[in-house]
């Protein structure tokens, strides 16, 4: 199953941080390609969060933190709503009257975690205005802009 | 969907490592809680990238490499025929008539990959061996051996 919460997110962010006038569910709708209920969803848990807030007296949302101070964690954890990125599933049923079957469970999981922390420690890492950055970088080398 | 193919081939490939006597796909199944069919899809794909072999004229497998060299990764890739871990799903229509959704996709991807070959380094890393050695340790930890 898809799971693209965390891509159409930033895709919103960077809106958000980049755009000069406020931009509103709708309008971001149109450009990540889903419809405005999807984005709200999105918006209210990045609220919930203190990433966004709604501008006063306007439609549209306004960033409460600087993209350079943005880490992808933080938005990654506001809108799937867990703290941990998930890599690796395990077996269900080993047979505990084996002694391997009885602890590949908790040394796996264990061995798992640590990789998984790499991928979430990279992630804390990155912000917001590195994936600016790279957008600028690209588009400047399309010539586009 | 749960993806389990991986740990339950290292579960295998420890009972390959540590078992005194040759382990038929019938009893790694039994200690594993598949059956012999699936286990025979895992010992084959783990065959054909050279990391076990049939034992000559008895039932059962034997390690062709010594789990202190045997790197996580490699049994990943044997098993789930892919050489990269995938984490994040990038959504799928952004408009390219917006700059920004013009070029998310690239960007995203690339920002992604970085994130996700974090999570390869560490399972390159990380070695059959290790996982035997955490095992030993968990075993001695509740003093049942």
């Amino acid at each position: 199953m898809m799971d693209t919460r965390f891509s159409a997110a930033i895709h919103a962010l960077i809106l958000i941080a980049a755009s000069e006038t406020p931009m509103t569910s709708e309008q971001i709708a149109e450009s990540v390609g889903t419809n405005a209920s999807y984005i709200r969803k999105l918006t209210r848990l990045m609220k919930r969060q203190g990433i966004i807030a709604s501008r006063r007296g306007v439609s549209g949302f306004a960033l409460l933190i600087p993209p350079e101070k943005l880490p992808l964690r933080k938005i990654y954890e506001a809108v799937e709503e867990t703290e941990r990125i998930h890599v690796f599933d395990l077996h269900q049923n080993p047979n505990d009257r084996c002694i391997v079957g009885r602890y590949i469970r908790p040394v796996l999981s264990d061995v798992f975690r640590e990789i998984e922390e790499k991928a979430e420690q990279a992630l804390t890492h990155t912000t917001l205005a590195d994936c600016m950055q790279k957008m600028k970088t690209e588009i400047k080398q399309e010539g586009k802009l």
